[in-house]
């Protein structure tokens, strides 16, 4: 193995050396899974960004703190419930949690992260959770990877998992991640769930350089259904445990590692888009020719989150119009004499005007699982990518009967 | 009739003095009349507020130009076809349109304003344009008004007309209107088509102040879908011919004038929302305790364009933390131990957390056609009220086989 021959594979975040995880029914759910447990054989560097939401849940103010020290050894997740707005109490409830976790462990309370997923405002039934994480840490695996990741889940509808290997001093090195979330997408600084695990030997600050990165160029760059969770989180355990003499400064090490982070972030990425709830299709929209980084990502997260552009995408309607409104909405530099338009993979519109095409071939194409959106803003040079889904009618039923 | 008792009537923008109207069909749409002339029997003043898209369509950029003038007589509206992004062709069609028009009239091109709304990206069948041109001229009424309004409408389900009466210097003086737009609203100066008549004889500055007020506390506050049209527009036509004294200072007539315009305002802004595109319920959504007008809108309008809120509206599912996730993404300060939520007139979260309250009651709140959401983010005192709709199967359907 060369050191930049990335071969994904469907390992978990177990895959590492050195971590355990397992995944449980504890009653917060109606059925499947609803406790998570991951935890390192030893202390790990953890790195972690979290939600911009102005109401950030309980969990979120306290990892934000925790993840200051640069040291956590266990995660313990819940999916069900948010424990986001519930006051005193669900504060007192987090706290509760991660005591009980880090007692059963041996480990200080300081050491254990808390995520959790769910419905906004109502208490969390701790007898349930607790009574949980004493079956969690029962059945703690280093087989259960899998196990972890569907008891993240809350309307995905399948569990999300991956691993990448690479090579550094001839060790083989491996990451793993785990993510969640199908809908409350729109990632500002973080998406939902994203939560990696490594054995590199890496420094802190350069762990952390590494992980905004892969983070800005994958989670930041996905969106559902425009809206920013409450608890959006998404954390990297780096646990030292591959062997290989630690990574210090910048070199051609610290290079294949975060390339590495990030096509595996990437892939957890456009796994949730693809996912989104109800979705059928991922949607990959690509701006070109915009004058600066920043427009590029406004006008292609615009477009990326356009219901009409999302409909037509459901419907196999090459109604690129909805492009060139989405984008000229955003408020970024078009010139109108030279934009133009690539609709699933069909010119559809140049210098700025509609171009005659094969609308029946353009339908056919539209067909596909997998569709791209190309806009060219005409004004510059700098491009941006951005994932999303189609808007269908299950997306009303999920979010329409999701509570009742 | 008093100064101040403004009497809301069916009315149309025919029932001010020296209007005249017609709608009919010329094949731009399958059935359904698709063209709308309005004529003034003398010059009047003029003032309009149009789309921030930077892709604005042939027709805002006409207009925007002829308005700097003060002064049109006609407006010729066509619904099908929006004319945007059709090169230099469809720019020479909206001067053709404007010029047919104008020879028939016997006026000026200048003195006639033209507006196009529809499918983006195809150029004008300008053969049928031009013959429709004709027909409506040939039937021109004071009693045009309703076929007017039906003439505009894309996907609406009902023509939207009004009028409002005032008293002045013994006068009576009479605003009327008509709007359309049901999908790609989210107004961003103004929205779709506003229409506005008045007999009033009032200085052009006067008139522009009471307009861009009206529109702003009407228009600007209401949002169906978060996209912002090509072809959003908005126009007030003022003949004089009521016979008042000429308002020229902000006196007593001019508040009273402002008053009137703002009333119908707001109620062709809240139709066109409850009749959103596939919509079953007018929301309106009100934000207290904001520390500044600008944030007190900010969230209302994050909260009124969520998906998450509006498929739960449609479900009757009192799941208001969405309210709160959507507040707390605007990124507007919320004080987090004093934020309260109102859900459908029941309280469900005060002092920054849940409260114990009757689900089965919040549900049969939610099932009326008016559904009203109230937060206050506990860091101001200042507020602000948006109008939208639920996101239903319907909308899905409409938007995703608009084309094909």
């Amino acid at each position: 193995m060369k050191n930049f021959d990335f071969i994904p594979s469907r390992g978990t975040v177990t895959s590492p050396k050195g971590y355990k995880a397992s995944g449980i029914y504890c009653g917060l759910k109606r059925k499947n899974k609803d406790l998570c447990l991951l935890v390192s054989d030893s202390p790990a560097t953890v790195v972690g960004m979290f939600t911009s939401n102005n109401v950030p849940a309980h969990c979120v103010v306290y990892n934000k703190e925790r993840v200051q020290s640069g040291r956590a050894q266990a995660l313990i997740v819940n999916a069900g419930n948010a424990n986001c707005c519930t006051g005193q109490r669900g504060w007192l409830d987090n706290l509760t949690i991660a005591e009980k976790t880090a007692a059963l462990l041996g480990l200080d309370a300081g050491d254990v992260l808390v995520l959790s997923t769910g419905v906004i405002g109502e208490p969390m039934p701790m007898n349930k959770v607790k009574n949980g994480i004493a079956m969690a840490v029962e059945v703690l695996s280093y087989d259960g990877g899998v196990d972890a990741a569907r008891a993240i889940m809350t309307t995905d509808t399948v569990p999300k998992h991956f691993s990448i290997e690479l090579e550094l001093d001839g060790k083989t090195c491996t990451i793993g991640a785990m993510a969640k979330g199908s809908g409350m997408i729109h990632p500002n600084l973080a998406t939902m769930f994203g939560i990696f695990t490594t054995d590199v030997a890496i420094d802190r600050t350069l762990l952390d350089a590494a992980f905004r990165d892969a983070v800005n160029d994958s989670f930041n760059m996905m969106t559902v259904d425009g809206e920013t969770s409450t608890n959006d989180t998404v954390l990297l355990f780096a646990n030292g445990a591959a062997g290989n003499s630690r990574i210090i400064d910048k070199n051609e090490n610290h290079a294949a590692f975060a390339a590495a982070l990030k096509q595996i972030a990437k892939e957890a990425a456009k796994a949730i888009a693809e996912d989104g709830e109800g979705a059928t299709k991922l949607v990959t929209v690509t701006v070109d020719g915009a004058v600066s980084k920043e427009e590029a990502i406004r006008a292609a997260k615009s477009i990326a989150k356009s219901l009409l552009v999302k409909t037509a995408i459901f419907g196999n309607d090459p109604n690129w119009g909805r492009v060139v409104q989405s984008a000229g909405a955003s408020g970024v530099q078009i010139n109108l004499q030279k934009f133009g338009v690539e609709f699933a993979g069909v010119k559809v519109a140049e210098n700025g005007g509609a171009i005659p095409f094969d609308r029946e071939e353009t339908i056919q194409m539209l067909k596909n699982k997998n569709v791209q959106i190309k806009i060219d803003l005409g004004a510059g040079s700098i491009s941006a990518t951005v994932f999303t889904c189609d808007l269908t009618y299950d997306y009303v039923t999920i979010n329409a009967e999701y509570h009742t």
